[in-house]
């Protein structure tokens, strides 16, 4: 029986969706002989913590500050003082200075402290950095969720395509533009409404300048450029161009010649803008899908599509990330 | 340095395409430290054979009778013989009875060897068989080339999602009658005229019911089957129907709603079909490439697209079952 004993940083939206799919997966962790072992859950005012384990259960039902678990012990304290085998840095993602996520994933590397992460911002800023701090403490840092939600396109390449140079990456890295530049195709919108329909659903912001102004797909497109194609940069250095001046008219023409107009991140040029792609081609891909297309030198074209958000969906790519940790 | 002996069964397109991708990946696997001998390549009539390593450039480019290593000896015998540590068993397929590569598979696995094959017919036919048999001598037996060609669909399972349940399986599995299928779309032409398009541009057989009548599809399906979900079933229990019937009519109506006509093979209920697919799915992708969507528990759907077939493509699959194996 393998284990691990896992501390979970931020408990909204992702970490509550990794608990639930911890729970779920119960039966089949204990089959393949691994014990996951939760026993810390920090929120922004304190955390729960318990070396026998955090009833889950309980957490994801009522307000973690009433379970009798609950300390004011903050996420930086229960890393130094409790030494999880591994920390999932949950946090909101924050494209100024990546904190409080970069805080704590450093805190964790550099006290020998694997971490599994969701959090783009601490990659997008710091990559290099980060992986050397974990490589100097002998310790893993993956990422998995952090581009394209439950699609595995990271693990993908490193283990089954690695034999492939990669000549270049273009994806559809975010869900709720694309979601938008569906709309405005399939019911010849403009971009205002099809925006105030994501926001109705849930799929967009208040301020929707995150999404469709390119910047989540920057962040993307740095976090792949980094760690799969080796080049050193930050977000800052992706050029941007969101969707905010595609036209209904534009979407149309576009039709009519057999293209839809998307969003793309091209990690080759470290760009982002909107482009045409064919109608039946593979990126085509409608909705709040992601795709993202490798392009190689022996297997040629490989594209993967999934959900590029969800709590649930996500928790698959942070779960994958935690089994390679614990082997 | 890792290294193995390798023996290559079956030279023509597939065994070529690998041999090429050997030679430009050899400064790769030289950097990742493994060295991959090639000391037997078998045709019908005799193999070339060699200890110290055959010489692959003069393989590919002369024929291999007029070879100083020529020997009329024959696959079973180079295995019981020479006992290299990989065999890679690519000839042809036959639905009929598997042979000859069954043979050559049951041959290595009973003598101790590891097996690689691009080889459909043996795994669709005796797949629990077979790995029993792998299983039972403690070697492995892999066949990422038999499904999608280039596309990584097991090894992607197997490595990066399998905390994932699959509900099921659905598949774009044939590249060759899903360019039958989009010319007939794209050309508004009758099935007959996209067949010989497609016989024109060498991707259809002289005689093409092997692809459009659905048997290639059912046989992945079978292999789909057995490996992804557990079912123990052989090629001769997926129902079948192929495209013949399909009418430029059918698939005009289908547009006209937002829908394509594909090929599915639909793993979960062991079934060949057309189905409609709406435009801008992840399964609506055009010309001869192959899709496979996983529908799973957590991740929810996955797709991947890429090229069915092709010499060098199917390369990248051997290669990554060859390295996985080498360890």
């Amino acid at each position: 029986m393998k284990s691990a004993r896992i501390a979970i940083i931020g408990f909204g939206v992702i970490g509550r969706g990794f608990a639930q799919a911890l729970q779920q997966k119960k039966k089949y962790l204990k089959e393949l002989g691994v014990e996951l072992n939760i026993i810390a859950v920090c929120e922004v005012d304190g955390s729960l913590v318990n070396e026998k384990g955090i009833d889950l259960e309980k957490a994801l039902k009522g307000e973690l500050k009433k379970q009798s678990d609950w300390d004011s012990i903050k996420a930086p304290v229960v890393i130094e003082k409790h030494k999880p085998d591994i920390v999932l840095e949950l946090t909101p993602g924050n494209v100024k200075d990546g904190e409080p996520g970069l805080g704590h994933i450093k805190k964790a590397l550099s006290n020998g402290i694997s971490v599994v992460t969701s959090n783009k911002a601490p990659l997008a800023l710091n990559y290099s950095e980060l992986m050397s701090l974990a490589e100097d403490n002998n310790v893993k840092l993956k990422f998995e969720a952090t581009v394209g939600g439950a699609i595995p396109i990271i693990n993908l390449y490193q283990n089954t395509l690695k034999i492939n140079e990669i000549r270049s990456i273009y994806g559809i890295l975010n869900g709720t533009s694309n979601f938008v530049l569906s709309k405005m195709d399939e019911e010849a919108i403009g971009l205002d409404d099809a925006v105030k329909e994501a926001q109705e659903l849930g799929l967009a912001e208040s301020d929707p300048g995150y999404d469709i102004d390119g910047i989540d797909t920057a962040v993307k497109v740095a976090i792949l450029a980094n760690s799969l194609m080796n080049r050193k940069v930050s977000f800052r250095d992706i050029k941007v161009k969101g969707i905010r001046d595609v036209t209904p008219e534009a979407i149309e023409l576009a039709r009519k010649h057999g293209y839809s107009i998307k969003l793309i991140g091209d990690v080759g040029n470290l760009e982002v803008s909107p482009r045409l792609v064919p109608k039946g081609d593979p990126l085509d891909v409608s909705g709040s899908l992601n795709a993202v297309m490798l392009d190689t030198d022996i297997a040629k074209d490989i594209t993967i599509v999934g959900r590029g958000a969800g709590a649930i969906e996500t928790a698959s790519s942070l779960l994958s990330d935690v089994l390679e940790i614990v082997g």
